[in-house]
């Protein structure tokens, strides 16, 4: 029997589709569970003790101003705070030139809103980000997907994608990819700006791992190589508190102006006290202090799953071995059904995100796995990994 | 010269407007000006001293928990907070049946993307709140009118519309109306939810004013007479502090799935803090302090309105005498135009809204204008009124 109102459903409903890994996420609580699962950080992180005291300065200092109704664009010292923090990752933007968000998924959102018309062409990276295209399918998009290796995204398949069809944009998580943890190589950011530059084509550079590298040099956004053809988008979720939802962007000034009116209409404007809370936590300098701690709360972790990997996983499945963020991506021999072995490895208590989800064809991404090693400890990460090892040797190839 | 990337933009977004009162509040933050345009609380209404405790309490009770990713459907001990605050209201649901947004403007947007095909026709009172319709017509709907009176909405031109052709559905504010103050007298409720039960229409009821109660009795919800075809949506903007933007609905099981759905791709979740804070407000008892608090500051602001109009206004324009909420609709002889009648007023140092920007057809509403009672104390609001006064005698008509 059909439910009441099915037939009052639009269009793009149809369309939509549940965040599978969040639907996942509910066989992680079971008791026990060692997650490497989610994208979620590990709540020592998060500045509690001085959040305390935020939470007076911003009462003291804001009091109504940060209850109000505010400004559709974002709180304005919020805004200045996040120019004085982009200007250290060499984009050198005004206040006026930010829009704040809830959190970077409602940017991808937002801009799914104001630039997919149905059937449009959208560009992702193989694989790619699947809250993106859970936000962007809601506009009834259609998807390309561009081949990758280990520099990220291959300049000759973008070019001749974009040459063969008209594109609407190019979806890009370039540093520390979500779920490779791969990063677009400096020279490979060069190739790509001369590529859409010279095609008047859009990117849209989410960037929310950056600030989490645990070893080698830092890389300058590819905004900073195209910035007339860059949408930049950036969260406080993995270097303050997802639970804030505070996300922001940078656009070109047409984006940005219909960014800002498509706001106006889906939510007024953002969260005051969270956005005074992060401007208190920036300027205050308490994210300079508490950055360096969270790396070195994750990079052992991340040691050591790289070395119960080598330990444990038989040779046939091979991994990235990024210099930050928060994943490590597993292909699997040919033959493997991932989310086949992941159901063998619930019930050893071990949870992860099959990677064919993050692909537009998922039989593309059958072997692989995307490993998260920011929630668990160490030693429940050597736990898990060794368990994994485990039911990979007694798992039988298709 | 077309800007860069004109072209890039959706079919969607040309049908987008802004928000034009928020544009008119621009000239509201000149200085000396008397804001009788808006809908904003007071800053006095805010529990500031309140919130320093506040803020311990759920730092201490919920620790990181307030702070990390959490549930699409909201924060557990807030929807439990508000199925224990919408008892009050006769709304028997439980937590799991409440969803939370960013403001009840997010659950409009929401709504009008999981149920607006291009060309939808939607219901709407005349005139209709301004932010529903900027949300709304993002997903390109075709808006009828129906006609209001002093008890709101008529039922027979309701019926006959829904008769004469397919409604997607219809928006009511049903008590202290935005632009109008009016409310939907009990047996207008009764009438209206047997025409849509008959129908299998549904209602969308919006309901941000109903505790701004400053006399007479509270009306039950109209949700509580057709509840399998009503979405029942309020906030906590007008009763603790709008800048935490934490809006909420009821709706039908089908519609909730996808409301649910449509949040998850959407922005994840709302802010978990400013739930946080929100469910420690309302259980702590301190919203009940504090709403008798708000009421003892607006009922005086709306009575020496009211007083001021009767001294003031000129006989040939008469205005509504709304039981709560915030504002007051105005009414001039035919052939006034009240926005050029603002522009005199904005001269005079005191700003309003004119009514025509409520009305689907502006024409319709020319002589109109809204008047908000709330952010004005009582000595400004006789100055703006008198001033008022002066600038509607010396109006030539049309």
């Amino acid at each position: 029997m059909p439910q009441m109102f099915q037939d009052f459903l639009s269009q793009r409903t149809l369309s939509m589709r549940r965040n599978q890994i969040r639907e996942i996420l509910k066989v992680v609580s079971q008791p026990g569970m060692i997650s490497l699962a989610g994208g979620i950080p590990a709540p020592e992180t998060f500045p509690i003790e001085n959040l305390y005291r935020i939470n007076e300065a911003v009462l003291d200092r804001y009091g109504a101003a940060a209850l109000q109704y505010d400004l559709t664009e974002g709180f304005t010292p919020f805004r200045e705070a996040l120019a004085s923090y982009l200007k250290l990752k060499a984009i050198n933007v005004s206040a006026d030139e930010i829009l704040v968000f809830n959190g970077s998924q409602n940017v991808l959102d937002t801009l799914g809103k104001i630039l997919i018309t149905p059937g449009d062409i959208i560009a992702l990276e193989t694989p790619s980000y699947l809250g993106a295209i859970s936000a962007f399918s809601a506009y009834e998009p259609n998807y390309v997907s561009i081949a990758t290796d280990d520099e990220g995204i291959q300049p000759d398949a973008l070019a001749e994608t974009l040459d063969r069809q008209q594109v609407k944009f190019i979806y890009l998580v370039t540093t520390f990819q979500n779920p490779t943890g791969r990063t677009l190589s400096p020279a490979r950011r060069r190739q790509v700006a001369e590529i859409v530059k010279e095609r008047g084509a859009l990117v849209i550079e989410d960037d929310p791992y950056s600030d989490l590298r645990y070893r080698g040099e830092a890389v300058a956004p590819f905004y900073t190589y195209a910035p007339e053809n860059t949408v930049y988008l950036s969260t406080l979720s993995k270097v303050f508190a997802p639970g804030l939802r505070l996300g922001f962007c940078v656009a070109p000034p047409l984006i940005h102006e219909w960014l800002y009116t498509a706001k106006q209409g889906a939510d007024l404007h953002s969260n005051t006290y969270a956005q005074a809370l992060a401007s208190e936590y920036i300027c205050s300098g308490a994210i300079y202090g508490q950055v360096p701690k969270i790396i070195e709360l994750y990079r052992p972790r991340q040691e050591a799953m790289l070395a119960a990997m080598e330990a444990h996983f038989p040779g046939s499945y091979s991994w990235t071995e990024p210099d930050g963020g928060m994943f490590i991506w597993v292909e699997g021999p040919a033959g493997v059904d991932a989310e086949a072995l992941y159901w063998k490895a619930v019930e050893e208590k071990v949870a992860f995100v099959p990677g064919k989800f993050f692909y537009i064809n998922p039989e593309d991404g059958l072997p692989t796995m995307r490993l998260n090693f920011t929630r668990a400890d160490e030693a429940g990460i050597r736990t898990a990994i060794a368990a994994l090892g485990r039911v990979m040797r007694a798992f039988p190839k298709a």
